[in-house]
Parts: structure tokens; C-alpha cells; sequence
């Protein structure tokens, strides 16, 4: 300790470096606009958040990315994802704090912001690549490739993202290949199948003697179970499932989501505890996305109302689109269609259920 | 105090009478769900909180449909509303509560509670109404009345809503006839005009120039911006206006319209203080009403998938559509497209800045 | 179907008698007080909330309860424990809605209450009791019960709640008794001591050593570290821990102690991760009460100042002091005094880790 | 546009720099702790959160530091104030964050950061200076004085803001000369003291007859209204006043303790609006900061213990002494002891109204 220079708060966390980076650009012509401060200071917030998170979603990579996983490294995960889970609550809180910023205040400083914008952000971007959304399926103004308004530096990092494997990539490829669930010299699709073809059945028939419905509203709940029906076949059939991947009408490969279902459906297994709650995470940290997409959309729009961005978008219609798109997981939110209760679900037998338990209880 | 009982705590709040309001359904059929209990505490909750809001909105009427509004009353109002606005918030937040609640617990009752269905709540029909929601804008189904699933009872009281004035109306009324905003000698909308004309050219060419943008998208944000020119000569133009309030693209009147811009715009000044919180609070009960449906919409795709709900609807495709479309004040937020700023903003003659101040400071 | 009425929503959840259960004092001596509306309706969502943690909380009793706890039953209780933390969180931040009642409002209609009070509320005792609160730590007025001021009907069910096990014996018990901690062949207390022996040794020399500290404050830190490693001894010697029992010091057996501590060290093993959560459940329950019971404090301070409290008590001084002391899982949090990073932790023989362990992966 | 380069978001924000300065001290042993990183990010946050407080902060001092305060400026003061209060709850809310790191988690690097410590945070200092805490009243270690283990550029700034005028000061100021509370010719004083002593005599009667309280509670309850009565004496009476100034149990003078009383009480008149406004923020303020101790007092607890802090102080017992004594506008809060019923409350003559009212409605 002696001959060490004694740690101090300030130096550890640099602020002389950190307090030091908030140039308003109003002040560079010599009226600095009072607001200038939050709008920057909220946004470097921000940034470090998303330098978190992405630290956080890298250690969860990492757990995915080893040709094993030790299910006590899934647990691990499922910690990672509730720290990105609380950020995102905050990242969503936080929009109050620039709203107290009106559209008048902001009016006196926009015009010196132009062209740069939040589309700038390559830590977003990064994020949104390694969470596994695919660059055909953002939504594009005109024919730009997202990554055109990036710094040089941000580009390459994005690329990087882009050719990297996602977390929905190694998420499939481990539920693929998860070996507890192979549930050998039990038929439990053909049981399973029953189960829920019962049900369906039960609910077509609850559609038709709906009295509070008129007959055009029963032809469109029958269309529409109609399509969960298909649904429900493609579970079964890889082949109807493999042909609405083609279709891009689904993403997740037949064996992964078959998987997902039973991790779902048998949750209350020991062994399953963890991958349940991983499954549940994921589906909480793509809705919190989409939720702070929808407040981002809803302040944007009072904040310049049509105007245009200041990176030249055209504002909250499009923040409000990529909330309704830019989603990766929500194909784990659909399995609860084919959820039965608990009563009729097929029972495990007893050596499968031993093998999904702890050693202490053998 | 000898001659009358003591008051309990128990008593005033009838607690005997709330606390045992709560029968399961499934306990009917022998099998008591446990999670049932928070199904039906949680919507007994939420409907004890739309009564205080609807008790707060119809003390916000009462001022506004007095014949004259005395300016501290429209603070009264701001109040009412600010209460209206943290218990939005806590409804938002308590649909945490709520999705403690899987999938799967869920289904262990979800078939005891047919046909019932939160599309049945009056209360909340009446709150829409009373906001100002319009009978001809609802998302319907098929041909079928919003108002057909509830009891006798609700219908009535839903229709009585339907047929008196809502806060939009009253608002819109109170705007028209705001006495302090004549401006009489002071040609405001020229000098005014003048100001966003230069800032609208200044955007077309911030849009043509802009060097990270494609041909493609050029011509697109040009489109939009011509849509926010046309939509300002309606601002200036009465005619204009009310063609785009026969085509239904707009709704609130001219004159109401020019009022609240004027009260955004100079809301600095001390007789404009209440009257600018209240434009901002009914932004923010819209705002919040928006996200209430959206975190619900999600909620149910992760609960019921692509089940139809326990009412026969198709679940969250169609609260999505609610929250998109359902909105009031949008036209409000709306207006922040054609403010400038303050800098630009053409000054008040002393007389009128006078009229707007305190007595005390004449 | 055909033969029993259709449930409706309205029926259901009992609304017509829910929502005709506010009676305002204030309207019987014919002035009505606005606010007393929302006074008494989130007075009744507090009781609505009270008895869904109760249902909740009855339901972990039930699990640790019986004579042999199955381990996924402490998964259950988790998930249980994860539903009362979010009804806390909510009733907390629900303050907020009361605090947009002003003290003036507050007195419209605060001398109609007399002399019922919160303290009249039997369920919110009975939760006390039921989580573990003794009736001897309680914090009284005078020599009076803390049951006088309740109803015959809340007397009785408070007295019951005194009379059971409570949440903190059933958990001593199960602690006690977990059998996957007996360790048999492996001297852990001993290598863990000389860890957290010399982990003591070298606080006591940071504390001497720190530049930054006078003669003074040194001496200070001396004596609080001396308290700490008299505190360690009693972990490790049941002697000395019970004679902290005598004094009133600690309530924990010293064998519960040290298997939550275990708990606690080995946290990563497979079997031990719901027990865990559940410790950890159990201190986020004692906090939220304890922020709840200071925001409560906070807001009576502003609301009635140093006036006595409807139910004759001296207000936020009394409810400060609850915050204080009535704490039941606090031994728990002060645990963390003996941690130990991980890197020094003795290393669990191979048989007993794969007693931790899932049989799947023997 | 042409000659100068594109702003880009990056550059704006300085991401290169704030992103790059997280230097993990573990790493530099060579075994990288995970989550230093949040420790770092989350501390980096509080501070940026802390300039943009004192960014507002300063604006409010520029306000009140006038010779003579505009009254639209206090409702601009009231503004900053609202966004402090947000920032201030999302301070409190990301303390969740921090709770996601397991005391476990933080003994793998916590001897790293040693001596360094949040008491060596000099902006928090600043703004406790600034807001008026007192360096007379704050809790230290030893003879310590609390800027002891600041750096030297920390001490300087700190120092400077103890020499400055506090918020506090300029607030007591603004408030001793408030011209329109003059109300000459109307003798309030004596009418108002008259309902009060009428309000005490009905407590007084109140707790004397309390049916529910034995013996001891009345006289400890009767004790209690003593000293309220004389607090109210002391708030009539400006030599009893300043008898408890010298006491230290004031500390607001008696002149801007009776207007601060006088725009509670008639707060709905127009030019009162915004002044209580004002004093209700402060509150605000003070709670939340209140709040936040407590909050941070919990989680410290259950972060080490008993262990002493890596600054060397005895840890959370400390951080909750400071949350019950560091408050700066608790008088404010105190004042309520003296509302009374609006029904009760003087009525003002027509002359001095129309003074407090707008100048358009004269």
C-alpha cells in the first residue's frame, strides 16, 4: 500500500474526464441554451447504460457459445438478463426526465443538433445485431443500409455484430440440441397432440355459441382460430413448419421451438427451472425494447409533432414502426397458444422425471 | 361524540362488505385456482381506481361547463388531472403485478370465466366517452355495438355518456371564447405567418441538402413536409381547416385550434400558466392511456398467444389497434409542429403583455 | 352451457356492491370533501392488496408447513414471494397518488375520521404476525395492546396469526433440518474460519492504517470491527450465539444461522439456488415494508405536521420508529459480514458437489 | 453548411472518451471482476446525474439571487425544480440496479477499490451546500471535517459552495420581503390565531377523551400537544421565535416562517400559485433526497454487513443517521401542524383579493 498512489473516487471513475464532456453547441454561438445540458448529459447517460448492457449480453453470449453449456451457466445467464431487465426499466423511466424538456425549450437549441441523430448510435445498433435482429428485417428509409449514417468507426463494429452469431442463433442451436429432453420410449408428441386438439376443438366450438356475437364476428374468430390450427400443425410437422420458415412467417427452427414448448410445458421440473427462466427473460427484454420504442414514438411525437427529425427522419411514425417490428423473440410469446393447462398434460414417466430432478433425491 | 357509535377504521371503509367480494369460480367446480384470487383482486382494483379517475374527470366538467370558467378554476382542473395522471401511472406499473401470473397458471381458471370479459367494464366505456372518444371512431368488430356485451344496467349509464358533453367538447368550447387571447390591434397571425414560412422553407432545404440521405429518400421526406405545409395553411386559414375537418382528418375547430397554439406559444406569461398545464396534462392522460394499452396488449400476447380471450375477441391484435387509434388530445401534440422559437416570436405590445400579467405587478 | 346464466364481467367481480361501497362522512354532515373519495378508495386498495399478500403468504406457510419440504415446493414459495415484492412495490409507489391530497384538502373533512385509524386495520396485523413480527418487539403507546384498538371480529384473527408458526419459525425449522447441508467428512467450519479469520485480520489493519482517518475516528472503527469479529465467533460457537439469543441479541438458532449461511457461500450449486432466492426474497419483503412504512412517515409528517393522528397517535414520529424496528429478516442481510470472495471459499469435495447437484448430470 | 464539418451524434456526445473511461482495477491484478463494470458505469451515471442537478440548481440560485424575483420567474425556478424531482426518482429507482450485484459479486473486487469511497464524491457535497445544508449540522466521523478526503480541486469547490448563499438563504430572503403578503389594514394575525387556538383546544379535548387510550397515552399524547401549542405560540409571537433559533431548534426566521405560512393557506389565489408551488418542490426535494439515503442505508446493509465500508466508515448505520438529520426544508414540511379548514380561515377583504388575482380580471 505503501508505495501505491492511494485510490480516489474522483480518479477511479475519471470524472475529471467525464464532468468535462458536455459542449452545448447553442453556446458555440453564443447562446447557450439552458436545456442543451440535459439533452446532452441524458444521452451520454444512455450510451453508458447500452455500454452496460452490452457487457452484460456478451457474458451471456459467451455462456452460449461454448460447445457445452453447464446448465449451472444457464442460471448465470438468467442473472445477466435480470441486470439488463432493471436498466431497461430505468431506460424507460428516464424518458420522463427528458420530457420535462418542452418543445419550446428544445426549439432553441435543434437547429445546432442538425444532421446528427440517435440513428447514430452504434452501440444501439450493435445491440440490436447481437440480440439477433436481422439487418432484411429493419425498416429502412428508401434504400439505405442503417449503417450509412454511422461514424467509419461505428460501421466496422456493426459489421462485426452483423456477421457474428446472435443470441438468437446460439439460443436456437442450444435448444436444438438440449439432450434432457429427448424423452426416449415415450410418445409424447402423440399424446400431447390429443391434448391439444381437444382444446381447439373446445374453442371452435365456444367461437360458434358466442351469444354476444354476431355472425360476421364469428366468421372472423374462425379465421382466425383457423389460423392457430395451422399453427398447431406445423408444431407437429416439421415439414408444414419448415415451409412457413420459407415463407418467413416464422423463424425459429422446428426442433428448437418443439423444445421451448416443453420447457414451457414442464417448467416445474427441477433441471428446467433455469432454462424456463432464461426463455422468460428473453421474452421480458424484447417487450421492455418495444416498450421504450412506443414511449420514445409517443415524446417525439410532442416534442416536434411532424416535423422533421434532426437527422432528417420523418419522426415518430417511423420510431413507431420499428416498435411494432423490431422484435426477436416473440415467437417464444406465440407458444402460449399451444399451452394446456397443467391437468392435461401428459404425465412424465418415472425415470424421465428422475433424470429432470436433483442427485439428492434419486 | 357520546351519542353517536365511535368510528372504525373496519366500518368506514367496509371492509366486511370488500373483503369478501372475491368467489372463484373454479373453487365452484371444486378445484380452487390459486392465481384466480389475483385475477379478480387486481380487476376489482383497477375498477376501484377508474371510479376515482372518473370522480377527479367529473369535477374537471363541472369547471368546464360552467357558463364562465374563472381562471384559478382551470388550476383546480390542473390538479384534478395531475391526480388523474399518477393513478394512470400506478395502473400501468401494476400490470407487474399481474404478470407474475404465467401462461400456464392461467389456464387453470381461464375457461370458468366465458363469455365474460374486460370489454364488459362500463366504467371504463364511460371514461372514454367523458374524455371524449367517439361513438364512430371505436375499433369495432364486424357490425356489432361497443355497447352490446355489457349488462342493462352499464348500457344505460354508457349511453348517457355518449349523449352528454365530453371534455373534448367543453375544452374546444372553452378555447373558442378565452377572452385574453383577443389580441384586438395587433396583427399577430401576419407577423406569426411570416415566421414559420421561413422556418418550413429552411426544413426543405435542410431535407434536400441533407448528405446522408438517398434520392429515394429525399423525395419521400419532401412528401411529409408538404403535408406540414398544407397542414399550417389550414392553421392560418379557417377554410382549409374546416375541409380537413369534413374529410375528418382534423377535429377540434379552428378557433380552438388557433387558441391553444397561442396558449403553447406564450404560455410564459403569468395569466397563460394554467391554461398551458392543463393543454400539457390532457397530452399526458392521452399519452398515458396509450401505454396502458400497449403494456396490456403485450401482456395478453404472452399470456393467451393467438387464443381468442376469454371474451371471444382475437386478444392483442386488436388491443393493439386500440392503443394506436383510440386518442383524444392527439391533435394537441400535434401542434408542436408549428412552434418556433421564442427568439423568433413575434413580441407582445405592452398593453396586451400587460392584460396577460398579475394586478399586483401593473 | 345452455342451462346456467353467462357469467359477465360485472357479476364476476361483485362491482355493483364494490363500487358502491364509498360513504363519505364529510357528504352526512352535507358539505361532501372531494378528496375523501380517494382517501377511502386507496384505503380500500390497500386492503384489497393486504389480502392478496396474505392468500400469497398463506400459501408459503403451507409449503414450509409440512413435515418434509419437497424442493421445487421452494421454487413455488419463490414465485410467491416474487408476487408479494411486486404488490409492494406498488403499494409504495401508489403514496404517490395520496400525496396529490394536500394537507389543507386533508382537513376538509379529517375531523369526520375520529378516532378511527390505519392502526384499526386487523389484516395488516395479522401480516405482521404472520411473516414473524413478535408481539414483544412490537413498538407500543403506553402500556396499551396493540390489539385494543381493533374490532371484536379483528381481535380474534389477529390473536389466531400471534398464536401460529410464523414464516420466520417454519424457515428456522427448514434451515435447521436441510439435510443436502450436512457435509459429513469435510471439515468446512474450520477452513472457513481461518478464511474469514484472516479476511477480519486484514479489515483490522485497513482500519489502522487509513491515512485519511484521525486518532479518533480510528478508535471508533476499532471498536464497531471488534463488535464484528465477536459477532464471527458466535457463528462458529454455538455457546456464544446462544447466549446473544438470551440477551435478545439475535433470534436465529445457531443451526439456522449457519445453514443460511451456507446457503448464502454456495449459492452457485444447482440444488441450493431456490433456496437462495428464497433468503433473498425474504430481506427484498422486510426492505419494502421498511421503505414503506418511511415513505408512509414522510407523508404523514407533511400532511399533519406535529398534529396528533386521526387515531390519537403522535403521526410520523411513531410510524419513523416502526420503519426502525419492525424487522424481521434482518439477521439474514447482516450475514453478508461474513462472506468471503468466492476465489477464497474452501472448494466442496467431489461427492458432495454432486450431492448438489442434478441427477442428469451424475 | 458547406465549410463546416457534419456534426455527428458520436462526436456531439464525446462517446470516444465517456466510453473508453471505465478502467477496471481488477483487471489490472490480472482477474477481471464482471461487475466492476456496473459499479464504474453506475457511479459514472450518478455523477452526470448530479452536474445536471446542479445545472438546475443554479439556474434557481440565479433566480432567487435578483435583487427583485420576477414572479414568472419563480414559476420558471418551479420548472427546474420538476426536473430535479424526476431526476431525483430515477436516482432512487436505479438503486435496483445496483441490487442486481450480490454481496458475493462485490467481494471480488471490493478490496481493489480501497480507500476510495462515495464520501469522495465532491459534487454531492457541492449540492448539499448549495440546497443549505450546514456544515455545523452535519454528522461526521471523529474531529473529521468532512472535506477531509476530498482531492484538492474537490475541497476548493466544495468550500466555495459553503461560502456561497444557500438556497435555503435565498429562499428565507425572497420569502422575508414578499410585498403582496403586506395585506396592510387587514389584521390577520389576530383572527387567524384565534382559529387555531380554537383547533389545538378541540385536540386538546380530542386526546382527552379517546376512548381506545389508557391513562399513560393521554398524558404522553397530551405532552406531545404541548409542545405543538407552544410551537404555534413561537409562530405568533417573533421573541418566542427566535428563542428557538437560538436554540438550534429553528432555523428559518419568523418573518419567512409567517409568509411561508400565509402561502400555504391561501395558495389558490393566482399570485400565490406558483409560490407554493415553489415550497411544495422543495419539499419534494428534501423527501426524495431522504428517500434516496434510506434506500441506499437498506442496500448497503445487505451489500457488507457490519464490514466497514471501502472508505473506511462504519457503513449503513451511518448512511440512515444522515437520512434522518440531513434534511434542509423540513420546517416547510412542519408548517402543516398550523392549517386549518378553509372554511376556518379568514376571509380576505375584497381589496387585498384583487391584488393577489390577475390583472385581466380586475
Amino acid at each position: 500500500m505503501s508505495n501505491k498512489k492511494l485510490l480516489n473516487y474522483a480518479d477511479y471513475l475519471k470524472l475529471e474526464t467525464i464532468l468535462n464532456s458536455q459542449d452545448l453547441k447553442s453556446a458555440e454561438r453564443g447562446t447557450p441554451a439552458h436545456d442543451e445540458m440535459l439533452f446532452i448529459i441524458i444521452h451520454q447517460v444512455y450510451e453508458l447504460w447500452f455500454k452496460q448492457v452490452l457487457h452484460e449480453l456478451d457474458s451471456v453470449l459467451d455462456v452460449f457459445g461454448q460447445d457445452s453449456v453447464d446448465e449451472s451457466n444457464v442460471s448465470l445467464a438468467v442473472s445477466r438478463l435480470d441486470r439488463i431487465i432493471e436498466i431497461q426499466k430505468v431506460l424507460i423511466d428516464q424518458i420522463r426526465i427528458l420530457e420535462t424538456m418542452t418543445a419550446m425549450d428544445f426549439l432553441e437549441f435543434r437547429d445546432d443538433l442538425f444532421p446528427s441523430s440517435g440513428f447514430q448510435s452504434a452501440q444501439f445498433r450493435v445491440l440490436e445485431n447481437k440480440l439477433g435482429l436481422q439487418p432484411n428485417e429493419r425498416i429502412n428509409y428508401g434504400n439505405q443500409d442503417y449503417k450509412n449514417p454511422l461514424l467509419e468507426s461505428g460501421k466496422q463494429v456493426v459489421k462485426k455484430a452483423e456477421s457474428e452469431k446472435s443470441l438468437f442463433d446460439l439460443l436456437e442451436t442450444w435448444l436444438e440440441r438440449t439432450p434432457f429432453l429427448s424423452f426416449e420410449g415415450f410418445n409424447f408428441w402423440e399424446r400431447y397432440s390429443d391434448a391439444v386438439r381437444s382444446m381447439l376443438q373446445k374453442e371452435d366450438e365456444t367461437i360458434k355459441n358466442n351469444p354476444n356475437h354476431s355472425v360476421e364476428e364469428i366468421e372472423y374468430h374462425l379465421k382466425e382460430h383457423d389460423r392457430a390450427v395451422d399453427s398447431f400443425e406445423a408444431m407437429i410437422n416439421p415439414d408444414k413448419h419448415n415451409e412457413l420458415i420459407e415463407k418467413k412467417k416464422k423463424r425459429l427452427s422446428h426442433k428448437a421451438t418443439q423444445a421451448a414448448l416443453l420447457i414451457f410445458l414442464y417448467r416445474d421440473e427441477p433441471i428446467l427451472h433455469s432454462p424456463y427462466n432464461l426463455l422468460s427473460r428473453l421474452m421480458d427484454v424484447d417487450e421492455l425494447f418495444t416498450t421504450w420504442r412506443q414511449r420514445h414514438a409517443l415524446m417525439v411525437r410532442r416534442m416536434i409533432g411532424a416535423k422533421i427529425g434532426t437527422g432528417g427522419s420523418s419522426g415518430h411514425a417511423y420510431l413507431q414502426k420499428t416498435a411494432d417490428r423490431h422484435k426477436v423473440f416473440g415467437e417464444l410469446a406465440d407458444l402460449s397458444t399451444f399451452f394446456i393447462p397443467r391437468s392435461a398434460l401428459p404425465e412424465l414417466p418415472k425415470n424421465i422425471k428422475r433424470n429432470l430432478g436433483y442427485f439428492f433425491n434419486r
